[in-house]
């Protein structure tokens, strides 16, 4: 497992600023915050900034941005087993240019209307492009999916296909500017309905969006436990293997970011509801390893033989060039 | 009137994003949305970014800028009676810097502990520096303070006294670093509690974030109503007196960003509740003018007669100088 990054060890330094309060049920360290205000539902919030040259290329499509920008945020209510509500958005440009805020509305637009979130509020500021939403959604009292139930025994999953986004990036930097791998790079699809199924029947969820290899390591550390992936098992889309090597391919998808998929654990006795449940998503889940006892992340061949996890660790923020 | 600045054209253009919800009480266009999920009271949402260089100097102190991150949405809630509850953290910065991080958690800790306010969670990124916070708050069914209810009749309140900020950061810009003016800018003190003990009393109620002519205008478009000021009844401190002609201190106070204060209007037939009401908060509250049917603001000298309210409109975030 990747030691923790700078971005995780600020995170740590903040989570017991201000005050205590009896009605938080969660705070930092998860997806979202959960938080108990008395209503039928808790209360999940998060917040994601986007920042140009970052998190997405300096010319990136307006509306990919405003798609974007929302999408993560919807992806980490997704690992709650949250229903989005209300977004704020506060933005940030250097001049308001007319043309960059119509797409950029438009992509925001469509994906919150998709989702059923209502924009409520914002603020809107000069200086460097920057993109921050914060969003709020609704999970049933007492039933929020988390980081830190996974025991030995449970089966790992993951949605979709990993490691396209990492191939999109590179893509899009050798100057491709359309297929799938770029497409999903740019617009990632927040897996909220699977999400929603996943209530009562994952032990742990979390969103892959800094690579699985980190993501599925907060499972692991929240929860006390290890887990053995099988290498073969990883679901790879026929385009990463069509343009990758196999073990350029296995890197994209332990260690590239921005797949925005779920990473999940189930106990071996619920795995016959959980396809109940997915069967009517169009979204195809795959099981990819188990979680054992031991601390750790181990990755095996066919053979069963322990091979090396990619180096390349998760996807960091403040690690990455800027 | 000022003409509505760029800043609040996008704010509008963003206005009906999204899905159309039923619980949205409050959507943009006040200092807060207001959200009702059914719990005893509505949650009260708001949004701010401070961008270095724009919204703070680049050398202000770390513990300064932790506390107004937090201490300008404070006001915005203020604004809306609510009692604040929980906040989220995005801090963009260039790189991890220790002893910047350990100051701003100081300044943010302490006001949020101040006002019992837990910090639930956040992003880091890594980019130019910025701070967006958002913060939750409640605010009993049916009473929140907004804008538009001001009526011909009303008195115009604020108050404090207004235009120290805006001394502080001429003097701060001149090379002086401390000093009752500077200390308003970098701390300027979120009215809470009297947020709190207008409910039931205000008819409308802005805080003054922008500049009081701004702020005031924005009680005026939303209830269709105007004002007429009597400039000899600005509250002005000795210090803003001390350093600037009579002339620049109402430029000051009328035009000058930063001040957090509160401004409201009251029926008058309430302005002896109001009284009891703010008798044990330590803090001055100070009739300046009246609501009228005409719309526009009028600023009256002692003898009635009408003199041009200062230009210099309120403080336009994309009309700063990055």
């Amino acid at each position: 497992m990747p030691a923790p990054s700078e971005f995780e060890l600020i995170r740590q330094y903040f989570a017991a600023a201000g005050a205590s309060r009896q009605d938080v049920v969660l705070g930092v360290g998860d997806d979202a915050a959960l938080l108990d205000n008395g209503g039928a539902q808790l209360l999940a919030l998060c917040v994601d900034t986007l920042v140009a040259g970052v998190h997405f290329p300096t010319d990136a499509p307006a509306e990919a941005v405003g798609h974007k920008a929302l999408a993560v945020n919807l992806s980490d209510l997704a690992a709650m087993g949250a229903q989005p509500a209300w977004a704020l958005l506060s933005l940030t440009m250097p001049e308001p240019e007319p043309d960059w805020l119509a797409g950029f509305r438009r992509g925001l637009h469509a994906l919150a209307a998709a989702h059923g979130v209502a924009l409520v509020g914002g603020d809107t500021t000069r200086g460097p492009l920057a993109v921050t939403v914060t969003l709020v959604g609704l999970v049933e009292r007492g039933r929020a999916l988390r980081r830190d139930g996974a025991r030995p025994g449970d089966r790992v999953y993951v949605s979709g296909t990993l490691g396209d986004a990492a191939l999109g990036l590179r893509q899009w930097q050798a100057g491709e500017r359309a297929g799938p791998a770029v497409e999903r790079l740019q617009r990632p699809q927040p897996r909220v309905a699977l999400g929603r199924a996943l209530l009562g029947l994952a032990s742990a969820v979390v969103d892959v969006s800094d690579g699985l290899a980190a993501d599925l390591g907060h499972i692991l550390a929240r929860s006390g436990v290890g887990a053995r992936l099988e290498a073969a098992r990883l679901p790879l889309s026929q385009t990463l293997q069509a343009c990758c090597s196999p073990t350029e391919a296995l890197a994209c998808a332990l260690g590239g970011g921005d797949d925005y998929e779920l990473c999940f654990t189930v106990p071996v006795e619920r795995e016959r509801s959980l396809q109940q449940a997915v069967a009517g998503l169009g979204l195809a889940v795959t099981a990819i390893g188990t979680i054992e006892a031991a601390p750790g992340l181990r990755l095996v061949d066919e053979q069963g033989r322990e091979v090396p996890v990619p180096s390349r660790g998760g996807y960091d923020h403040f690690g990455a060039a800027p």
